[in-house]
């Protein structure tokens, strides 16, 4: 019998500054990871600007679909612009597994950070789960700075906030989580909470901008 | 000349769980206290259990219109319920005063901790502007739990994020939460961001209620 092969995490839209971001600690972290992109090319050079930032790392580029097929948990870190498109019926195939929804439908507007309308209401993450719903979705990452998550010579602090209607899957995303030195998982339960995730982000930039910081956020229990 | 004598802080809707509980803490820190009540009697018990409390505070009791009048700020403690009454034309003035915020437009429905949808849209602190152009509305103290507020035993924790569209009241109300220990106030700006501290604040109970906790939040820098 053949020992089991660690399937890797697979990062759809991997090559966005949060996608890249989680690509890298990830990858510092051990795990392997497929960088997914629209474009081969693109997902092979952020691919490869991974594996140079992270000597050994085990990364590798596909196109979304591909990356996504071979993955066991896959993380969607699409603009929310184009979220509604990649979305899009049979274009990636997520059922059975769990799909970490990193995406805030925000905008700046005369300088001001704007939570935006879903389609369809509620937040990106019920967006998502609403059109692959036999995919495993958890919302996490939402509120923290993608800056920081790319720069390798600042550890990363701070609570990864996470939601999602399936509590096993919760629970491996958290056990993911705890990989990343320093960062605590904290469960919200529902993934009705994902709306209230995403209006923190939407403040997080606005302090951002005022105080020019790269702000996230501890739960004090 | 006389020597200017420090107006009061009152608290509109003093009587509540959110309301005792900043008069307590704000009693601590030695300001001038006028708890307001809509009945004049249930201020008046308020403002007794505060002074025994906190033995030598100057704390006193009115009816609501009664304790705006005497105050220079004025902490908007009442149940979102409440809010559009008590906004009602006329029935308090505010015009030039500090208004602070604490209103949150929540509800529980099947365990779950709701944002409700606020009347003219927005935050509970934009329908407070609205309805009271002239007053200088700042949000704040949303996410603070109210029973750790109420329970003097215990150390306060946590930031205080505020908000409002004047900036010289911002600036007074982060020189008041800066007068309870421990708090420290983060000024976000424009009070578009209430409707996110609002948000913030289901997150929280939701949190709450899932780990049988009484959380507040720390923006990380």
């Amino acid at each position: 019998m053949l020992a089991a092969v660690k399937r890797p995490l697979a990062v759809v839209g991997g090559t966005g500054p949060e996608g890249i971001g989680l690509a890298l600690r990830f990858a510092v972290a051990g795990e392997p990871i497929v960088i997914g992109s629209r474009v081969l090319a693109r997902a092979l050079d952020a691919a490869a600007a991974v594996r140079a930032a992270v000597p050994g790392a085990d990364v590798h580029g596909a196109e979304n679909a591909d990356a996504v097929a071979s993955a066991g948990t896959v993380v969607l870190s699409v603009p929310f612009s184009g979220l509604a498109e990649i979305l899009a019926a049979g274009r990636l195939v997520l059922d059975g597994k769990i799909v970490i929804d990193v995406v805030v439908p925000v905008a700046f507007r005369d300088g001001f950070c704007e939570l935006l309308p879903v389609p369809g209401g509620g937040s990106a993450g019920e967006m998502i789960q609403r059109a692959l719903p036999a995919a495993r979705v958890v919302s996490a990452f939402k509120n923290l700075p993608a800056e920081r998550l790319r720069d390798l010579a600042v550890p990363l602090e701070g609570d990864v906030v996470l939601c999602g209607n399936d509590a096993a899957a919760r629970a491996e995303v958290a056990a993911l989580i705890a990989r990343l030195p320093r960062l605590r998982a904290v469960d919200a339960g529902a993934l009705a909470n994902a709306r209230y995730l995403e209006a923190l982000t939407a403040l997080l930039l606005n302090l951002n901008r005022r105080h020019r910081a790269k702000t996230s956020i501890a739960i004090l229990f």
